[in-house]
Protein backbone atom coordinates (compact mmCIF):
# COMPACT_ATOMS: atom_id res chain seq x y z
CA UNK A 1 0.00 0.00 0.00
CA UNK A 2 0.93 3.53 -0.42
CA UNK A 3 0.85 6.70 1.02
CA UNK A 4 -0.71 8.74 1.79
CA UNK A 5 -3.26 5.93 3.26
CA UNK A 6 -6.78 7.53 3.20
CA UNK A 7 -9.54 5.80 4.99
CA UNK A 8 -11.18 4.86 1.50
CA UNK A 9 -8.12 3.30 0.39
CA UNK A 10 -8.00 1.32 3.67
CA UNK A 11 -11.71 0.13 2.93
CA UNK A 12 -10.99 -1.60 -0.66
CA UNK A 13 -7.53 -2.95 0.74
CA UNK A 14 -9.51 -4.28 3.83
CA UNK A 15 -12.25 -5.69 1.62
CA UNK A 16 -10.23 -7.75 -0.91
CA UNK A 17 -8.81 -9.72 1.49
CA UNK A 18 -11.24 -10.18 4.56
CA UNK A 19 -15.41 -9.80 3.57
CA UNK A 20 -17.62 -12.58 4.24
CA UNK A 21 -20.86 -11.48 4.80
CA UNK A 22 -21.76 -15.12 6.33
CA UNK A 23 -18.80 -14.53 8.50
CA UNK A 24 -20.00 -11.18 10.27
CA UNK A 25 -19.46 -12.83 13.92
CA UNK A 26 -16.35 -14.37 13.22
CA UNK A 27 -14.70 -11.26 12.33
CA UNK A 28 -16.48 -9.66 15.45
CA UNK A 29 -15.01 -12.08 17.79
CA UNK A 30 -11.24 -11.78 15.97
CA UNK A 31 -12.30 -7.92 16.22
CA UNK A 32 -12.61 -8.63 20.45
CA UNK A 33 -9.45 -10.92 20.35
CA UNK A 34 -6.81 -8.17 18.68
CA UNK A 35 -8.50 -5.45 21.06
CA UNK A 36 -7.33 -8.19 23.66
CA UNK A 37 -3.84 -8.89 22.57
CA UNK A 38 -4.19 -4.53 22.27
CA UNK A 39 -5.01 -4.59 25.90
CA UNK A 40 -1.81 -6.97 26.46
CA UNK A 41 0.51 -4.45 24.88
CA UNK A 42 -0.92 -1.21 26.31
CA UNK A 43 0.11 -3.19 29.67
CA UNK A 44 3.16 -4.09 28.84
CA UNK A 45 4.34 -1.20 27.15
CA UNK A 46 5.75 -3.34 24.21
CA UNK A 47 7.51 -0.74 21.08
CA UNK A 48 8.89 -1.05 18.06
CA UNK A 49 12.47 -1.21 18.33
CA UNK A 50 13.65 1.29 16.18
CA UNK A 51 17.01 -0.22 16.16
CA UNK A 52 15.58 -3.72 15.13
CA UNK A 53 15.04 -4.49 11.33
CA UNK A 54 11.43 -3.00 10.35
CA UNK A 55 9.88 -5.87 9.58
CA UNK A 56 10.73 -8.59 12.42
CA UNK A 57 10.19 -5.60 15.01
CA UNK A 58 6.62 -4.66 14.99
CA UNK A 59 5.58 -8.72 15.65
CA UNK A 60 4.01 -8.71 19.27
CA UNK A 61 4.24 -4.87 19.67
CA UNK A 62 2.09 -1.93 20.63
CA UNK A 63 1.93 -0.74 17.09
CA UNK A 64 0.99 -4.27 15.57
CA UNK A 65 -1.73 -4.54 17.33
CA UNK A 66 -2.95 -0.97 17.05
CA UNK A 67 -3.04 -2.13 13.28
CA UNK A 68 -4.47 -5.02 13.72
CA UNK A 69 -7.35 -3.50 15.65
CA UNK A 70 -7.71 -1.05 12.71
CA UNK A 71 -7.45 -3.79 10.13
CA UNK A 72 -10.58 -5.48 11.75
CA UNK A 73 -12.72 -2.37 12.71
CA UNK A 74 -12.18 -1.57 9.24
CA UNK A 75 -14.02 -4.96 8.28
CA UNK A 76 -16.26 -4.54 10.43
CA UNK A 77 -17.31 -1.43 8.91
CA UNK A 78 -17.06 -2.55 5.59
CA UNK A 79 -19.66 -5.39 5.84
CA UNK A 80 -21.69 -3.52 8.03
CA UNK A 81 -21.37 -1.23 4.49
CA UNK A 82 -20.35 2.12 6.72
CA UNK A 83 -18.30 4.52 4.91
CA UNK A 84 -15.82 5.61 7.30
CA UNK A 85 -14.53 8.69 5.89
CA UNK A 86 -18.56 10.02 5.58
CA UNK A 87 -19.56 8.71 9.03
CA UNK A 88 -16.55 10.63 10.88
CA UNK A 89 -16.55 13.78 8.95
CA UNK A 90 -20.39 13.66 10.35
CA UNK A 91 -19.77 12.82 13.59
CA UNK A 92 -17.27 15.58 13.83
CA UNK A 93 -18.94 18.34 12.64
CA UNK A 94 -21.78 17.03 14.86
CA UNK A 95 -19.58 17.28 17.73
CA UNK A 96 -18.37 20.78 16.58
CA UNK A 97 -21.74 22.17 16.22
CA UNK B 1 -12.85 17.58 8.52
CA UNK B 2 -12.54 17.69 4.59
CA UNK B 3 -12.06 14.84 2.17
CA UNK B 4 -9.88 12.57 1.52
CA UNK B 5 -9.53 11.96 5.06
CA UNK B 6 -6.16 10.49 5.53
CA UNK B 7 -4.70 8.23 8.45
CA UNK B 8 -2.15 11.18 8.97
CA UNK B 9 -5.01 13.84 8.84
CA UNK B 10 -7.04 11.63 11.34
CA UNK B 11 -4.10 11.43 14.20
CA UNK B 12 -3.99 15.70 13.51
CA UNK B 13 -7.62 16.15 13.90
CA UNK B 14 -7.95 13.89 16.94
CA UNK B 15 -4.68 14.98 18.88
CA UNK B 16 -6.20 18.74 18.85
CA UNK B 17 -8.84 16.71 20.62
CA UNK B 18 -7.58 14.07 23.31
CA UNK B 19 -4.22 14.04 23.66
CA UNK B 20 -3.05 14.15 27.51
CA UNK B 21 -0.80 12.11 28.24
CA UNK B 22 -1.56 11.46 32.10
CA UNK B 23 -5.07 10.21 30.71
CA UNK B 24 -3.67 7.26 29.00
CA UNK B 25 -6.02 4.82 31.51
CA UNK B 26 -8.80 7.05 30.36
CA UNK B 27 -8.70 7.00 27.16
CA UNK B 28 -8.44 3.10 26.95
CA UNK B 29 -11.37 2.75 29.51
CA UNK B 30 -12.78 5.17 27.06
CA UNK B 31 -12.03 2.52 23.85
CA UNK B 32 -13.35 -0.49 25.79
CA UNK B 33 -16.81 1.71 26.65
CA UNK B 34 -17.13 2.10 22.76
CA UNK B 35 -16.48 -1.06 21.92
CA UNK B 36 -19.13 -2.32 23.98
CA UNK B 37 -22.14 0.00 22.52
CA UNK B 38 -20.41 -1.00 19.19
CA UNK B 39 -21.29 -4.68 20.39
CA UNK B 40 -24.19 -3.38 20.84
CA UNK B 41 -25.37 -1.72 17.89
CA UNK B 42 -24.12 -5.00 16.02
CA UNK B 43 -26.06 -6.60 17.78
CA UNK B 44 -29.15 -4.79 17.57
CA UNK B 45 -28.20 -3.97 13.57
CA UNK B 46 -29.61 -0.25 14.08
CA UNK B 47 -28.43 1.63 10.93
CA UNK B 48 -28.47 5.06 9.62
CA UNK B 49 -31.37 5.59 8.42
CA UNK B 50 -31.17 7.63 5.00
CA UNK B 51 -34.54 9.11 4.69
CA UNK B 52 -33.51 11.08 8.15
CA UNK B 53 -31.96 13.83 8.67
CA UNK B 54 -28.37 13.37 8.48
CA UNK B 55 -26.95 14.98 11.86
CA UNK B 56 -29.45 13.62 14.14
CA UNK B 57 -29.86 10.04 12.20
CA UNK B 58 -26.40 9.16 13.08
CA UNK B 59 -26.96 9.28 17.11
CA UNK B 60 -27.27 5.83 18.02
CA UNK B 61 -27.00 4.07 15.09
CA UNK B 62 -23.71 1.55 14.33
CA UNK B 63 -22.35 3.82 11.67
CA UNK B 64 -21.69 6.14 15.04
CA UNK B 65 -20.35 3.43 17.26
CA UNK B 66 -17.90 2.58 14.97
CA UNK B 67 -16.77 6.27 14.66
CA UNK B 68 -16.57 6.24 17.70
CA UNK B 69 -14.16 3.16 18.23
CA UNK B 70 -12.23 5.02 15.29
CA UNK B 71 -11.55 7.83 17.68
CA UNK B 72 -10.67 6.40 20.47
CA UNK B 73 -8.23 3.86 18.67
CA UNK B 74 -6.69 7.14 17.11
CA UNK B 75 -5.80 8.51 20.55
CA UNK B 76 -4.40 5.69 21.80
CA UNK B 77 -2.09 5.68 18.71
CA UNK B 78 -1.38 8.88 19.37
CA UNK B 79 -0.56 9.00 23.01
CA UNK B 80 1.58 5.82 22.47
CA UNK B 81 3.59 7.84 19.85
CA UNK B 82 2.39 5.23 16.93
CA UNK B 83 2.40 6.47 13.08
CA UNK B 84 -0.86 4.30 12.44
CA UNK B 85 -0.13 4.78 8.41
CA UNK B 86 3.55 3.49 8.62
CA UNK B 87 2.18 0.79 10.58
CA UNK B 88 -0.28 -0.52 8.79
CA UNK B 89 1.86 -0.33 5.50
CA UNK B 90 4.01 -2.27 7.69
CA UNK B 91 2.09 -4.76 8.28
CA UNK B 92 0.45 -5.32 5.65
CA UNK B 93 4.03 -5.74 3.84
CA UNK B 94 5.07 -7.93 5.63
CA UNK B 95 1.44 -10.05 5.75
CA UNK B 96 1.96 -10.54 2.06
CA UNK B 97 5.35 -11.60 1.64
CA UNK C 1 -32.10 -15.93 45.56
CA UNK C 2 -30.76 -17.36 49.27
CA UNK C 3 -26.97 -17.49 50.81
CA UNK C 4 -24.92 -18.94 50.00
CA UNK C 5 -24.41 -18.07 46.74
CA UNK C 6 -22.32 -21.63 45.14
CA UNK C 7 -21.06 -21.42 41.68
CA UNK C 8 -23.44 -24.76 40.89
CA UNK C 9 -26.66 -22.24 42.14
CA UNK C 10 -25.56 -19.44 40.14
CA UNK C 11 -25.30 -21.54 36.76
CA UNK C 12 -29.08 -23.20 37.48
CA UNK C 13 -30.18 -19.43 38.21
CA UNK C 14 -28.78 -18.09 35.38
CA UNK C 15 -30.11 -21.74 33.06
CA UNK C 16 -33.77 -20.65 33.98
CA UNK C 17 -33.56 -16.94 33.00
CA UNK C 18 -31.14 -17.15 29.86
CA UNK C 19 -30.52 -20.57 27.94
CA UNK C 20 -31.10 -20.28 24.05
CA UNK C 21 -28.98 -22.25 22.31
CA UNK C 22 -29.21 -20.43 19.20
CA UNK C 23 -28.49 -17.51 20.55
CA UNK C 24 -25.12 -17.82 21.82
CA UNK C 25 -23.82 -14.79 19.66
CA UNK C 26 -26.02 -12.38 21.13
CA UNK C 27 -24.90 -13.50 24.69
CA UNK C 28 -21.35 -13.06 23.86
CA UNK C 29 -22.18 -9.57 22.02
CA UNK C 30 -24.36 -8.76 25.60
CA UNK C 31 -21.70 -9.59 27.47
CA UNK C 32 -19.30 -7.41 25.47
CA UNK C 33 -21.48 -4.91 25.93
CA UNK C 34 -21.35 -5.20 29.88
CA UNK C 35 -17.66 -5.40 29.80
CA UNK C 36 -18.23 -1.83 28.32
CA UNK C 37 -20.22 -0.60 30.41
CA UNK C 38 -17.87 -1.97 33.49
CA UNK C 39 -15.35 -0.42 31.88
CA UNK C 40 -17.16 2.88 31.92
CA UNK C 41 -18.00 2.68 35.93
CA UNK C 42 -14.65 2.38 36.75
CA UNK C 43 -13.48 4.90 35.04
CA UNK C 44 -16.04 6.55 36.74
CA UNK C 45 -15.78 5.00 39.61
CA UNK C 46 -19.17 5.17 40.95
CA UNK C 47 -20.00 2.99 43.97
CA UNK C 48 -23.59 2.24 45.63
CA UNK C 49 -24.27 4.65 48.41
CA UNK C 50 -24.93 2.88 51.58
CA UNK C 51 -27.31 5.44 52.43
CA UNK C 52 -29.42 5.36 49.34
CA UNK C 53 -32.31 2.28 49.16
CA UNK C 54 -31.37 -0.61 48.22
CA UNK C 55 -32.71 -1.75 45.28
CA UNK C 56 -32.54 1.83 43.77
CA UNK C 57 -28.90 2.40 44.38
CA UNK C 58 -27.64 0.02 42.64
CA UNK C 59 -28.36 1.00 39.33
CA UNK C 60 -25.81 2.54 37.28
CA UNK C 61 -22.91 1.73 39.48
CA UNK C 62 -19.83 -0.40 39.39
CA UNK C 63 -21.43 -3.15 41.64
CA UNK C 64 -24.42 -3.11 39.22
CA UNK C 65 -21.90 -3.89 36.42
CA UNK C 66 -19.72 -6.22 37.80
CA UNK C 67 -23.33 -8.33 38.28
CA UNK C 68 -24.27 -8.27 34.66
CA UNK C 69 -20.83 -9.15 33.38
CA UNK C 70 -21.22 -12.10 35.77
CA UNK C 71 -24.96 -12.96 34.82
CA UNK C 72 -23.58 -13.40 30.83
CA UNK C 73 -20.44 -15.01 31.90
CA UNK C 74 -22.63 -17.65 33.45
CA UNK C 75 -25.01 -17.45 30.72
CA UNK C 76 -21.63 -17.83 28.57
CA UNK C 77 -20.58 -21.18 30.41
CA UNK C 78 -23.72 -22.17 30.75
CA UNK C 79 -24.51 -22.50 27.14
CA UNK C 80 -21.19 -23.88 26.16
CA UNK C 81 -21.61 -26.69 29.03
CA UNK C 82 -18.75 -25.02 30.84
CA UNK C 83 -18.95 -26.34 34.49
CA UNK C 84 -17.54 -23.45 36.68
CA UNK C 85 -16.76 -24.91 39.36
CA UNK C 86 -14.90 -28.08 38.30
CA UNK C 87 -13.32 -25.63 35.64
CA UNK C 88 -12.04 -23.35 38.54
CA UNK C 89 -11.08 -25.79 41.06
CA UNK C 90 -9.27 -27.75 37.86
CA UNK C 91 -7.44 -24.36 37.31
CA UNK C 92 -6.02 -23.54 40.43
CA UNK C 93 -5.06 -26.66 41.23
CA UNK C 94 -2.82 -26.97 38.01
CA UNK C 95 -1.47 -23.36 38.61
CA UNK C 96 -0.24 -24.20 42.37
CA UNK C 97 1.45 -27.58 41.27
CA UNK D 1 -9.64 -25.26 46.93
CA UNK D 2 -13.05 -27.66 47.71
CA UNK D 3 -16.71 -28.51 46.69
CA UNK D 4 -19.19 -26.26 47.06
CA UNK D 5 -17.43 -23.23 45.63
CA UNK D 6 -19.46 -20.06 47.07
CA UNK D 7 -19.09 -16.79 45.64
CA UNK D 8 -17.35 -15.67 49.28
CA UNK D 9 -15.02 -18.47 49.09
CA UNK D 10 -14.10 -17.50 45.65
CA UNK D 11 -13.12 -14.13 46.76
CA UNK D 12 -11.23 -15.07 49.72
CA UNK D 13 -9.24 -17.14 47.46
CA UNK D 14 -8.37 -14.70 45.04
CA UNK D 15 -8.23 -12.14 47.61
CA UNK D 16 -4.45 -14.07 48.40
CA UNK D 17 -3.38 -13.92 44.84
CA UNK D 18 -3.77 -10.87 43.26
CA UNK D 19 -4.96 -7.77 45.65
CA UNK D 20 -3.17 -4.94 45.22
CA UNK D 21 -4.74 -1.63 45.35
CA UNK D 22 -2.35 0.28 43.08
CA UNK D 23 -2.24 -2.41 40.56
CA UNK D 24 -5.97 -1.61 39.84
CA UNK D 25 -5.26 -0.97 36.04
CA UNK D 26 -2.68 -3.50 35.14
CA UNK D 27 -5.92 -5.91 36.63
CA UNK D 28 -8.40 -4.22 34.17
CA UNK D 29 -6.11 -5.03 31.14
CA UNK D 30 -5.38 -8.32 32.24
CA UNK D 31 -9.43 -8.66 32.54
CA UNK D 32 -9.95 -7.44 28.78
CA UNK D 33 -6.82 -9.48 27.77
CA UNK D 34 -8.51 -12.66 29.13
CA UNK D 35 -12.15 -11.52 27.29
CA UNK D 36 -10.12 -11.47 24.10
CA UNK D 37 -8.89 -15.12 24.55
CA UNK D 38 -12.19 -15.84 25.69
CA UNK D 39 -13.90 -14.69 22.06
CA UNK D 40 -10.60 -16.56 20.44
CA UNK D 41 -11.43 -19.62 21.95
CA UNK D 42 -15.26 -19.40 21.54
CA UNK D 43 -14.63 -18.82 17.61
CA UNK D 44 -12.56 -21.91 18.07
CA UNK D 45 -14.94 -23.85 19.71
CA UNK D 46 -11.97 -25.75 21.11
CA UNK D 47 -13.18 -27.52 24.39
CA UNK D 48 -12.01 -30.22 26.58
CA UNK D 49 -11.26 -33.03 25.52
CA UNK D 50 -12.57 -35.43 28.17
CA UNK D 51 -10.39 -38.26 26.89
CA UNK D 52 -7.32 -36.52 27.42
CA UNK D 53 -5.63 -35.87 31.04
CA UNK D 54 -7.42 -33.64 33.66
CA UNK D 55 -4.79 -31.51 34.23
CA UNK D 56 -3.44 -30.68 30.84
CA UNK D 57 -6.69 -30.96 29.18
CA UNK D 58 -7.78 -27.64 30.02
CA UNK D 59 -5.09 -25.58 28.72
CA UNK D 60 -5.97 -23.45 25.78
CA UNK D 61 -10.00 -24.31 25.74
CA UNK D 62 -12.92 -22.64 26.09
CA UNK D 63 -12.91 -23.87 29.63
CA UNK D 64 -9.49 -22.32 30.54
CA UNK D 65 -10.55 -18.87 29.22
CA UNK D 66 -13.77 -18.45 31.02
CA UNK D 67 -12.40 -19.67 34.68
CA UNK D 68 -9.78 -17.18 33.63
CA UNK D 69 -12.19 -14.35 33.17
CA UNK D 70 -13.69 -14.84 36.39
CA UNK D 71 -10.37 -14.81 37.68
CA UNK D 72 -10.06 -11.71 37.03
CA UNK D 73 -13.86 -10.41 37.56
CA UNK D 74 -13.54 -11.68 40.97
CA UNK D 75 -9.85 -9.88 41.32
CA UNK D 76 -11.72 -6.44 39.74
CA UNK D 77 -14.63 -7.15 42.70
CA UNK D 78 -12.47 -7.62 45.73
CA UNK D 79 -10.40 -4.71 44.70
CA UNK D 80 -13.45 -2.45 44.11
CA UNK D 81 -14.73 -3.72 47.46
CA UNK D 82 -17.86 -5.13 46.03
CA UNK D 83 -19.33 -8.02 47.69
CA UNK D 84 -20.24 -10.91 44.50
CA UNK D 85 -22.88 -12.39 46.80
CA UNK D 86 -24.87 -9.32 47.94
CA UNK D 87 -24.45 -7.33 44.40
CA UNK D 88 -26.26 -10.13 42.50
CA UNK D 89 -28.80 -11.30 45.39
CA UNK D 90 -29.68 -7.44 44.86
CA UNK D 91 -29.70 -7.48 41.24
CA UNK D 92 -31.57 -10.54 40.90
CA UNK D 93 -34.41 -9.44 43.61
CA UNK D 94 -34.97 -5.70 41.52
CA UNK D 95 -34.84 -7.48 38.54
CA UNK D 96 -37.71 -9.99 39.03
CA UNK D 97 -40.22 -6.91 41.47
Amino acid sequence: MKQPVTLQKLQKYVAKRDNKKNKKMDYFMKFIEEVGELSEMIKKDKRLDPEDERAKAIKNTLDEEIADVLYYLVVLANINDVDLEDVFIRKMDYKEK
